[in-house]
């Protein structure tokens, strides 16, 4: 499999180009994937130097690794690398934007530029090792009442105090899919791709999601989910939702 | 909440005294969980010291966070502390079972005592946090081979070559469930618990799983599937699958 770069316009950056002459030490000839916007661009190196790398695209297809879903996931500040570790399993998941968010039990309460910029350059990496045809993207901080009013619908908040319905149902409500096999009656699907569905999940931090903020959440809208009989640990949470929304919606 | 305790027999452990005594600085009158083998016990603190603690069972139940499905999860041996990461959060999830090995793209090769040490105390730690009522059990380290004779059927190998079916598709057939609700003229389900059904899930190493071994899999009647469209990483790949498993299962 070639090498993937994430690039912004026709032209590698300069530690990309670094990366091919010096580390990966490719030749006029070989062949990059060069993966913008959803598109993949198979581009043939014409000359290969430290600083600048230019080539020839060769050929251009959509990429196959985006899921049809374009899942927000709203993710508390964790303790430790906690954060990185959920950011890094998402995005090779699926996840196509991450909202960071305080609330009244947050533990940590602050997210640092240099800490932003390591989330942002994880996500990167993930999204390169996943095959993705997009970074996700990474908000701004915010507290509840902002989060709640920028996550796109349907809104989805796994809570250890709910006891139905379960991820799958909640989806299946919300998305106006069935949960059965097509009927064998009904007309064949249509050619083109499938719409792209939103969706968003809220993920509530080491102390948990406070009633006064779920109602505030189900106040705009949200619905609250079971995960299952278990107590999770939040990231333990956040990677199981994510990786069940996803299959039940792919 | 009260404190919980995994026990062998009905008294506590010595460090488990002091923690009482010493951390906790539980006094007598308290009420603590001790939990055994999937029952759980209400257990009055009658004496508190630091090196022996006595009281009485007050109630006694099954323990609720135990999972219908026995899922053993065939691990292997990963790089730094991921195997770890694993561990952690698939108990979490509902796994009973690990059982390490190492094949032909294996990195690492070795489980020292002192790593398979830390597995057990993550494991516990674990389960008590998700309110489990048993510890998994954790296996000696097997080759390929081994394993497989090992572990109970049905198995089903996430594999990234496998274009389908996908996991929950393979676990409806290995396990004879239908996909849909249940046609309204079935009898009522009957009063005991269902049974528990055995499975076992198999997470490559971080250089993928061989063909050759990916046949000798097959012979023994595993299915291989695919989680979907994008590449994971081992670790990830092992908490998406046990997640979308038991979610299916339960």
């Amino acid at each position: 499999m070639s090498h993937r770069f994430f690039v912004e316009g026709d032209t590698l950056a300069p530690e990309q180009c670094r990366q091919i002459a010096t580390v990966l030490r490719l030749a006029p000839g070989a062949v990059v994937t060069l993966v913008r916007d959803g598109v993949e661009l198979d581009y043939r190196l014409d000359r290969v130097g430290r600083d600048e790398v230019t080539g020839t695209v060769v050929a251009r297809r959509p990429a196959a690794g985006e899921p049809r879903v374009a899942l927000t996931l709203a993710l508390p500040l964790l303790r430790g690398d906690r954060s990185e570790e959920v950011i890094e399993a998402t995005t090779q998941l699926g996840v196509s934007r991450f909202a960071p968010y305080t609330s009244a039990r947050s533990v940590v309460r602050e997210l640092s530029a240099a800490k932003r910029g390591r989330w942002l350059r994880i996500a990167r990496e993930a999204a390169e090792t996943a095959r993705r045809g997009r970074i996700p993207l990474i908000d701004e901080l915010r507290d509840w009442p902002a989060l709640l009013a920028a996550l796109p619908a349907p809104l989805i908040v796994p809570w250890e105090e709910a006891r139905e319905p379960t991820l799958e149902s909640a989806l299946r409500e919300a998305l106006g899919r069935a949960s059965g096999p097509p009927a064998p009656a009904a007309p064949p699907a249509p050619a083109a791709p499938p719409a792209t569905v939103a969706l968003s999940l809220v993920i509530g931090p080491e102390g948990g999601i406070a009633a006064e903020e779920i109602a505030l959440a189900r106040g705009r809208g949200a619905r609250t989910v079971t995960l299952g009989l278990r107590t999770l640990r939040a990231e333990t949470a956040a990677i199981a939702a994510v990786a069940r929304a996803i299959a039940a919606l792919e």
